[in-house]
């Protein structure tokens, strides 16, 4: 049994264009890595009807989840509940449960219900609402594709609502080593370990800290036994 | 006249994980903006052959320029350069410079040039190669498609380097607003100011801090005469 694939569309100018620095697709990463769920892309694109349009049929297509990220807000740059709901051919309007959802939250805090605030209604039909504990305004899961805010407290609040009601995969077990040795001089033995163990993910990320140079070494896999294993040959293989 | 355009693509399975927070990409923004450069998409992709080969052609095919950060080191998982030339169609194999530059590093640190090694010196035909002034090894351009390393640190010093070589734009000129005031209060006027400026491209983002909530709205375009007068606009507003 293979694990659910997923990809992230992180939508927005500002990302792209260095004024903010997107944390919401690490947090996912992480998320999504303990419990078995394959992040296997990412992508940011702007706010750009045809791009997001584009990105969601492409990632929709390819993976069994898309989580979105930004574009959800009241202005006139918020678009991506449109050009989802256009990705996906379905009729998009206000829609009254999310409309009672946003007309209790500022009632209690004597806002108006503008226009503007209205927008964030809008969901697509079909479409499962994602609940907003933050600032009430809900994201939504239409089929596969999983909308939600682009601010990091709020993205990651929906997101704790959202993962339980998604099957996840086994979770991947990794187990890191660090060595005191260039990656030009550890390469070799971890290609023949990787040969040796098809099924392991080896990966090697060099350090240079305080005058040492140094590799870790990352394994990971479904499989504690064989991590262990590769772990004992590495060991041997370096004197570690 | 339009400025150039640019994509970036992240090549590792550390980010998709969570094991690693990219952060080229958001250095990678911020240089472009300032030299008018339009990062238009980013992707984030897995040390997977076929999938660095697709997001390759198309983003090289939709572009100017494409960046590409990690898999050029000496390991069985970094295949970057292999995938870059076979989604160019070019030949690859280890190039007399290339291997020269590595020769002098290592002999004059007394460290081998072994095989793994001298992976790093396999180099597309016809590609320029890019400066590593931290560790040598170098990236390189093929065409459009600039292959820079993974290490943030050697990422910057290769990008400080080659991006004197590429034409830039017009900066994009930016200017923001702090207003004391949701999103959901902003929204209608700052929809009445995007389209009354066109050419400007108007961003509102809500923040929360201390209590006080309110909106940071970002004028960005290419003549500040216009960005002034659409300030002057906002503030009559709002009588900031």
């Amino acid at each position: 049994m293979t694990n659910p694939t997923a990809a992230m569309l992180v939508i927005g100018d500002e990302i792209l264009s260095g004024r903010t620095r997107d944390s919401n697709m690490h947090h996912l990463a992480r998320e999504l890595t303990l419990r078995g769920i394959d992040l296997r892309e990412s992508r940011v694109v702007s706010d750009d009807h045809d791009g997001i349009v584009a990105a969601v049929r492409a990632l929709a297509a390819a993976h069994d989840h898309v989580f979105t990220s930004g574009g959800i807000g009241p202005t006139h740059d918020d678009i991506t509940a449109e050009a989802v709901a256009a990705a996906m051919d379905t009729p998009i309007g206000v829609r009254d449960d999310a409309r009672g959802i946003l007309a209790a939250h500022y009632e209690a805090r004597g806002v108006e219900l503008n226009a503007a605030r209205l927008r964030m209604a809008r969901i697509p039909d079909g479409a499962t609402l994602i609940d907003n504990p933050v600032s009430a305004a809900p994201g939504f899961s239409l089929r596969n594709v999983h909308v939600m805010a682009g601010v990091p407290r709020i993205f990651e609040a929906m997101l704790a609502g959202l993962l339980p009601s998604i099957p996840g995969g086994r979770p991947v077990l990794s187990q890191s080593v660090r060595v005191e040795r260039g990656e030009g001089d550890v390469a070799e033995p971890l290609a023949d370990l990787a040969k040796a163990h098809p099924a392991l993910s080896i990966g090697s990320y060099p350090f240079s800290e305080n005058g040492v140079t140094g590799t870790n070494i990352v394994i990971r896999g479904a499989e504690g036994a064989e991590i262990e294993a590769a772990l004992v040959q590495l060991s041997e293989r370096f004197g570690a």
